[in-house]
């Protein structure tokens, strides 16, 4: 595998002011292409350090990759260090990009001033890949100081945007080990529970084969399966047969193929049935309505929610009657049957899920911190479950939306295949 | 200024699995105490990298802090390097980390394992901070290749809840400028615009002082003053006479004193007038709840809401006439006061806050997608304003939000001094 160096350049990071994420899908497009990421490195918009750090790396990772430092302001001075290490004697203008700049900064109603029409000279040893997104072009140097070297603009959205054409470049360049991924993903098992259930099949599998394990509190864990030989067609037919199996292990913890979230494939089954759904939310308090409708086109298919904080809202909205409160309590199956019934009644929807329980920081006299009932409600009847977990309120309340989803998916699932 | 390193170390960051966080907040505090952090690294697990990277920094560097590489698997090697790098003859036990394993383990259910006891053993050159979060120690290398270096755990919890206690061992073992900071929280204002309000004042700055602006589309702007010289009294006084004058520019674009979010400013205003709120939503989808049901103790003010995505909720559920979506369309004034009124006769609140728009992907014939009207109702009447953004759907959603909340703020605002 060949290595490669990830640099970002910019004060705002080292003062803490901006969490670098482009090195991070950097590094997931490298991995994913047979690249390996051997270090990745913040320094200062200060000439030395930039100077001392490019040569360094250069000499001795095939690829590295610089992001920032290349705005149209006096203190982003990396053009000028990469024209230097390149060698090369000056500057050109690119058409392409000038063409962009032009075109960018006219569409936001803004004069084009002389420190814009800059950004299209870069040094002649520069090729250019035209930045669609942004005025800064990016700047491929082939044979600089050992390797080749990426210079991206810092801006994270044209950052993420360059990286499609740069590993175009780098494929189209590198003799890569030809690597085929396919991910699945899984809700409602702990990793290390999931490591045990499926060890046997696991520890099966053919030496140029690998499994990653990818948590996330809000997806639950993405499992990526990758196979290092062969040509194309043998690598997706051998990955196919090992991801059924695979899938008959897992069962319905599986929810879909390749990447996506639970809300996502929730949305693609309700619009594939011509359902509808709508939610009540008393501790995750807005956070499912949120995940639904951060999905564009959920307007066909989400309703709509209600957020019951306070008991009266639940008694006079949700119509949940006072004595199942009295009597089980707020945070009860109960409760939280009645309230998935209420939002589904009061919407007209075909499902509805609802939840209940204690984000933190303090529990009850019944029920600690973490403890949340959640209720699914649909044509057929209604079902309830209780999760507990113990982490702190903005966990919980992320753990709490996910495990509710995944519920109503389970419940509409069951339903559709009866 | 002294000079910083921040090393994190550990394959999951090379791999994108994970983003570094640790290094942001780590930034912060040490810039904050007057610390210039030069150089921010990600490596492997690799001997070789950790070492040619630890004894180069701390060449160059007065402080080189690590995070990650101390877990009780094999695949965590750092503890091994710093024993070498540090001249040490072997290990040795701490006891109050060996108590604290004890501690956690059996408070978590857990046996104690051989390599668990195993990370209370330390490099016998190494002082310890205990760990009161983990089962990893802290440990502080003085003199080590011409530095001083702190050894953090890499899971994010433990490390940011070690900072306090090494920055107070910073503190009393350096020699640091002392600067004062104070914050001020600003929304309603773009960055730009903010620049050339304030540009009087802040050119006539003192030569000790100087301003950082921090924006976050969530939060608005946070505006750091900061002062160089000076004893901490006179400081202060300073500083307190210059963000006087600059409030007074602000006027009510200021939200906070110190740091502070938008949901956090209103419940206090909220808890301190006992006063009750409620929303309704409709291109926000439920995010403006989750902003208020965020902040622990917001059941004492937070009533609910309802989030209408459906037509038919925005009618049977809040009870905007029929006749007035007709009329305006959905994303009007007219629809978002209705939806203010409609959530606050429902709920009893005092207080109101309502949005209907276009987040995105697309627009309608009427409006460009980013459009949104905000709506607020309370005891004296309701009020309506409309805001244009241009970002992609997320974005969207996040500033309709935090300008709804801030509106709202305005509005209470203005009810409470009349």
């Amino acid at each position: 595998m060949i290595n490669a160096c990830i640099c970002t350049i910019g004060d705002e990071i080292l003062i803490g002011q901006v969490i670098d994420t482009n090195s991070s899908y950097l590094a997931v497009a490298l991995e994913e292409a047979g690249v390996r990421v051997t270090r990745m490195i913040s320094i200062g918009d200060k000439k030395e350090d930039i100077e001392e750090t490019l040569r360094k790396e250069l000499s001795r990772s095939t690829i590295v990759i610089t992001t920032g430092g290349l705005g149209p302001t006096k203190d982003d001075i990396t053009k000028g260090v990469l024209k230097e290490l390149s060698g090369s004697r000056g500057y050109v203008e690119h058409a392409g990009q000038l063409e962009m700049i032009h075109k960018i900064l006219s569409g936001r109603g803004l004069d084009i001033l002389p420190i814009n029409l800059a950004q299209a000279m870069v040094p002649d040893k520069a090729e250019v890949i035209v930045n669609q997104l942004g005025t800064a072009p990016i700047m491929v140097f082939r044979n600089i100081g050992g390797g080749t070297l990426y210079a991206l603009p810092g801006v994270p959205h044209e950052a993420v945007g360059a990286i499609p054409a740069i590993m175009e470049d780098i494929r189209s360049h590198q003799q890569l080990t030809h690597i085929c991924h396919r991910n699945i993903m899984v809700y409602g098992i702990a990793e290390s529970a999931l490591s045990e259930l499926i060890a046997p099949w696991e520890d099966a599998l053919p030496e140029d084969m690998h499994l990653a394990y990818l948590p996330n509190p809000l997806t639950g864990i993405r499992l990526r399966l990758s196979i290092y030989s062969g040509d194309e067609a043998e690598q997706k037919a051998r990955i196919q047969e090992q991801l059924t199996a695979l899938k008959a292990i897992l069962g319905n913890r599986v929810y879909a193929d390749g990447d996506s979230t639970l809300e996502e494939t929730l949305g693609e089954i309700f619009k594939a049935n011509g359902l509808t759904v709508s939610c009540a939310e008393s501790c995750t308090g807005g956070e499912i309505a949120h995940l639904f409708t951060s999905v564009a086109g959920s307007s066909s298919y989400f309703l709509g929610s209600v957020t019951s904080y306070a008991i009266s809202v639940k008694e006079k909205v949700l119509g949940v009657p006072v004595d199942t409160i009295r009597e089980h309590g707020v945070v009860s199956s109960e409760v939280v049957a009645a309230m998935a019934e209420g939002v589904r009644r009061l919407t007209g929807s075909d499902y509805a899920v609802a939840t209940t329980g204690l984000a933190g920081p303090s529990g009850d006299e019944n029920n600690p911190v973490g403890t949340v009932w959640i209720g699914a409600a649909g044509p057929h009847g209604t079902q309830t479950v209780r999760c507990q977990f113990r982490h702190d309120r903005k966990r919980n309340i992320e753990r709490f939306a996910a495990s509710a989803l995944d519920f109503l998916r389970r419940f509409v699932l069951a339903d559709l295949n009866s």
